[in-house]
């Protein structure tokens, strides 16, 4: 199994923004399988790039919420929007020193199937962003922060669609998450076997898995003569 | 777009544990998005069923904290298990009355290209689980929770490897959490554009996704003479 390279092995204080690792600190550094664990930032920007799907925790009466939702990445910004009703969004909305959260991206590569029940794993990549989520009032960075969402998903499409009008912005908030505490944890190859289960009759190897897309299925109501956009062929 | 039929409509007390649908509470009950939320048992099982990968939320020093991990499903009761040193399951041992978690599994299904920005959207599957997760004590309990994960990744794998032994029991912590503040939520179909956008010159449609699994890759140091397990073909 190739090991990721440790990063992040330097305290806070010596390291630069634009340094090539994020500064470790005690939630980001596990208390288990640190061998697969990374603080790269090129590591952690790839493996947000490849997803648009996050997973956001926060706090509501002192027990964990988990939902799904769309990100997109700016730099070292994430953000994340939802209906003003919504019930994180008016929380966060309220909250003036902003909402504690964790956003949570994960790919799934490949189900490790060893000889042990015990060794039985999973090929993945995440990342676990800690920090304050702030809501976003400035109009500017709301419209390029839902064109970075929509960018996410489909590199291409925000400028291949009707932007927000101003009823659609004002029903919109938008909360941002510095890039600041981070981590990533990889794990690759085949199961870790005992050496003494190597010669069990049991089959072991990886099956891999990664999410396929298919052809682009058009609206119902669609415009006659409108083709599929170009953006979409790399899908 | 298919809307999703409303269940859950009877307050707790008019509930029985067999009914069809679990007991809509205040946190299960969406302030937005109510079209696509239902508590229907045969939906929640289904999504539970189709995944093996959570992300599961738990409060430390008082932020949230998202993690994947794998779980398995016996009845109404989840399994997620972990080494006995890592940080949620040490919390969780230590909190007498269990360690109040969010358990969310989410499926993508598709991309919804909307004309105007405002209507993009995913199609998916999503459960999510409020509740406490304890620790499982009891060593049959404990056994059967683990063949639950490894048959939720790969169904007929666990009467195919090397049972967990003593050692390897007592490095593993399990926690289970009862279906019973439980709730799906589903969005299916196509965009749904504003009438007056539907004239824009935007294609608009979805892209449907899916997870795919490859051929079985057989581990460097396989015994030979081992054939790919007939399990592995339904992936």
């Amino acid at each position: 199994m190739a090991a990721i390279p440790q990063h992040g092995a330097h305290p806070p204080e010596e390291q630069e923004e634009t340094s090539a690792a994020y500064a470790r600190t005690d939630r980001t550094w596990p208390a288990r399988g640190r061998d697969r664990a990374t603080y790269d930032r090129e590591v952690v920007h790839a493996i947000l790039d490849e997803g648009y799907v996050c997973h956001l925790g926060f706090v509501r009466d002192g027990a964990p919420v988990v939902l799904p939702t769309l990100y997109g990445r700016i730099g070292e910004r994430l953000y994340v929007h939802g209906s003003t009703g919504s019930r994180p969004l008016r929380a966060a909305g309220r909250a003036d020193d902003g909402m504690p959260v964790c956003l949570t991206v994960t790919h799934v590569d490949g189900l490790v199937l060893a000889r042990s029940g015990f060794h039985h794993s999973i090929n993945y990549r995440s990342v676990v962003v800690h920090g304050v989520a702030r809501p976003v009032a400035d109009e500017k960075e709301r419209r390029t922060a839902l064109d970075a969402i929509v960018e996410q998903v489909v590199p291409g499409r925000a400028a291949d669609c009707r932007p927000a009008d101003a009823k659609e912005l004002a029903a919109t908030a938008v909360l941002s998450l510095d890039l600041a505490e981070v981590s990533a944890k990889v794990r690759t190859g085949g199961p870790n076997d005992d050496p003494e289960d190597l010669d069990l009759p049991y089959w072991s190897g990886v099956v891999p898995v990664a999410p396929v897309y298919g052809a682009p299925l058009p609206s119902e109501d669609l415009r006659p003569g409108i083709p599929v956009p170009g953006y979409l062929a790399d899908f």
